[in-house]
């Protein structure tokens, strides 16, 4: 059995996790963070876990931490996490980081996207990027695990076998992601508003979202030359999930049937990705952490089509995913 | 051509207002004001508004306010509205008010529930209540009109021709209503936040929801005895609409085709209620003016279900009603 | 391990009970039948389970299922059940039904509401009704349990402990529910196409819903006198979702604090039920097998308000907790 | 006054038609005809309608209908229209057609998209594409109008500067678009059933959805070489509303302040499409005629978001824009 503390439990992907981890049995929840939260009981932040969660919100040092748990998993914002992150690592525990802090390589594309200096770049060689579709063998044994982004996780899976196998043109990948609004966040805002997203759309942060360049990156290290995307999310009415079309320009005579060969060989180790020949809703994978993939050739160019819950398989689902690999559990296990 | 002020223009109801007086051929919007947004064009605040009005949000005082105008919508929230209601009514201003201020005729009730004393109470008695169906002639001639609450709306026009009649046990009505959310207005808070109220379902303020009075007062004008109602509101995850049941002892031998005729009698003459035979969906009075309503006996009792759009006729297209019967317009010019 | 069958597998309440069984430790799924869909995979039906259940949809005779599996569970329609349980049940299979054929103990309410003669009325005496907060010793032994109905298990659980008291005037009771969408099942139809509901609210079934003499029997035997409700069901546009109001005279002096100890004595032995002091939100116990209630006291008289997921413990959580205590399980198990 | 016949009154772009027409000042609704429903009041159908207007649906021969009326609308389902139109047009009726029928001006591109031999190619030359923002002089004095589709007037509106003035790759332009699902019509099917859609996403027909060469088509009468679009449309879970996002490779130097110019200055005369430079909503659309565009330069990309309401500027409004330009009324009358 082991112990896990979770910072910042009070947001959507924290309560997503907890339901997740009081489902798995290698797993006990020992001690629970919110900065605005403590001394309160965790089921009054969450009303869905009345009875099934006895902890309350605590405020511990780093040290204190340590003594009570083996893995901590982070879903502080972006920011905050690199600036506690370097006292939980040095006590020895291991870390599954939710922000974006730990997810680029490089410390000037960081300060570029977003809009500071990294805090912690001495760090950042150590951190594996916690897709296990990719990654696995160095998620094992990683102390610090940078989990994905939502939308980078439904693009990049949806992208990986086409440019590992070199057959689009990765210049110019175009993503036209959807999602649910459960991805901004569990703070009130106008744009999050009920009556202003309800039974509405639109596009927001065309060409700067900060999930470009950690798109960019994880593609690139499959590829024998630098990829280029053009990313452009939009606001759903809808709770959860997400769907990503992406569009390239083929390089090979590939038709369909060899580039669904190429995909289930690419994932057949791999038990959350389902390759399907249907067109796939989010619904189907709502509350699970499949990532459902299709694709189709249209006038020489590859569409792709990914479909994953934000909240699970875009966050707290491949958390545990990447708990289960760092602890030589089975992958599935919980989930 | 009447020109009109309208304050606290960045809400839903006024939004909801503009695009109806917009319409309206014998009204020219002249002044909106905004605390928040002075200098701001209308577009920017309501960017369903771009390229049809072309006007400013402006500070002004009550004198260059009755300088531009002839008569004047308040949006402005309770408590407010009757603090700057004196300076403006004083330069003979006609004036519709949409705050709950001047809506209860006892200074003891409005204290009780609103917790504060009532800082215009010598009004009280001018005060129109500014529902067409049972108040239409003394609205004509009014300087100040009580814009109805759009729960109240709904209840007391679905229960007006039992209590007038005499057909049901007044002292026990119970108001059973729900709401689409953008009633909870445009300021972001959690319980309106989208991922919490969207496929989401609940009661709020049980028994002492400030439209109780407002509900009991109206209704026991037309009684002969005081009307007791227990009210509960409930928040649907739609964006507009309010659908009322209610329930109450029969008193009477009379039929469901009895009933039906009282209903038709009661309302022949008020253009904006439809009585009808199958049970009404929100969405039929959505974008309208209309009220429509239904009854059925159920082992002694009489239910009655009322539908409206809480921010059209529950809010600017009963103003606007309002507005017309006090210029001496038609009554359904612009609705 | 039990083994088990599920009969008429493509309806929501199926896909909700095929999900729930994949969790149960000590159920294996071994037999699925629909009358539409035979020879296609289950997958294919339900596109969500792709890779998580290898299984076809077969036509069997009740000998072939009795010869596959320990227990049925049978999703058919009304009336269709009582045609096949017969056969079922005398090869001594044990049978958990969803259909509203066996919850009824009088052949004649049976004929009144559902304008048909019961088909198998002889073994209406044998039933145990599947609410485990009121019947869960009789469950144990029963050969064949019928699942409540999903408004019922949320009025009953909602009002069982003042009927049982003798706390309020059991022959008024009202019944205010509203239910999201789902459970109008899965064939398509205007009044549950995407356009019609969304956005909208109905009543429907005023005074006629079938559900009305379930909820009158059940309640009736922890009374002692006969049980009067008027029922008025609503449609709320979201997928999943129960809350019932309901509406009491009080007859007692007992105020809301000791309404609140009367409940939660009444409900400490049941795990699923959750007595809580705030208003709460369908949201809170969806995707669970949880029901929550709270109650209010308002001018003489007591409202309840219990909320819980139609599709778990309105339907297939309610069978694999009757699942359970039929084999000696923890209550609890997979749920 | 215009007296206008409304073929297919039943479906959703009838029920909008007939709303904006009630408001028109100068037209008269004289006939309403739909196969399944004769005989029956039109606020039957639309229960919305109740009171508002006072018409009966009818079955007559055209020769009737040429009788009564001096315009027919035609909401009719492909296929169907061109069977009927011969008969209207010979008796100097004018038209304006909602279905597909007309909008192709080559017979073989209709054989191959609706698999089906054209009806009436001979008709096809003197047809006139019903966008009025490309062809509003042509419309004036056509005899025949086909209503564009809801996806091409978003994807055509949004593309046409660019594709006229020559600065984008027309062979490969990518358009990603989302809509509303009244867009699948009114007949009840499993993909647009509540529960299955709602709080989902999905793709569909990629590659092959029928509106592809009917946007190729008519941009490519704008530009000096052929037009090839890859078009995906997607299912949003709202009522109405498209947002179409679009993709194109830049071939000239031209920054999004100097393309912000190409669009107001192309769109200056046209009263219905607003250039925004912020991203719309297709709530801001929603309920009107305007449809709503801005653009973005990225990565040597230009991309374009337009949004409208398909009902609306996507079908009805666009049809009484046609008619108001067909009769010689202002093009905003009644809009």
């Amino acid at each position: 059995m082991k112990r896990v503390a979770i910072l910042g439990a009070s947001g959507y992907t924290a309560l997503e996790l907890i339901k997740l981890l009081l489902r798995h049995p290698e797993v006990e929840i020992s001690v629970a963070t919110s900065r605005q939260q403590e001394g309160v009981p965790l089921s009054a932040v969450h009303p869905s876990l009345t009875e099934r969660v006895d902890l309350g919100i605590q405020h511990l040092t780093p040290k204190q931490i340590a003594e009570r748990v083996d893995c901590v998993f982070s879903c502080l914002p972006h920011g905050l996490t690199a600036s506690v992150a370097g006292p939980l690592l040095e006590t020895g525990l291991r870390l599954i980081d939710f922000s974006a802090d730990y997810r680029l390589d490089d410390p000037d594309t960081y300060a570029e996207w977003y809009g500071q200096q990294h805090p912690d770049p001495q760090r950042l060689p150590s951190v594996v990027y916690g897709l296990p579709e990719l990654f696995r063998d160095n998620i094992r044994t990683a102390q610090i695990v940078a989990n994905p982004g939502c939308y980078p996780t439904s693009a990049i899976l949806g992208l990986a076998p086409l440019v590992d196998s070199g057959v689009i043109d990765v210049e110019e990948i175009i993503i036209d992601s959807k999602s649910g609004i459960s991805g901004a966040g569990r703070s009130p805002k106008l744009t999050t508003h009920y009556p202003e997203c309800n039974e509405s759309l639109s596009a927001y942060n065309i060409g700067r979202h900060r999930h470009t360049p950690e798109i960019e990156l994880v593609l690139s290290k499959k590829s024998d030359q630098p990829v280029g995307v053009i990313f452009t999310p939009h606001l759903i009415p809808m709770d959860r999930g997400i769907l990503t079309t992406t569009y390239s320009r083929r390089l090979s005579s590939m038709g369909e049937a060899d580039l669904f060969d190429l995909y289930r060989t690419f994932y057949e180790p791999h038990p959350f990705v389902r390759v399907v020949k249907h067109l796939p809703a989010t619904k189907d994978a709502a509350n699970t952490n499949f990532c459902d993939i299709t694709l189709r050739v249209v006038k020489g160019h590859i569409l792709t089509i990914s479909c994953l819950d934000n909240l699970i398989k875009g966050a707290a689902g491949a958390a545990v995913q990447n708990f289960n690999l760092m602890h030589g559990l089975p992958e599935t296990m919980g989930l």
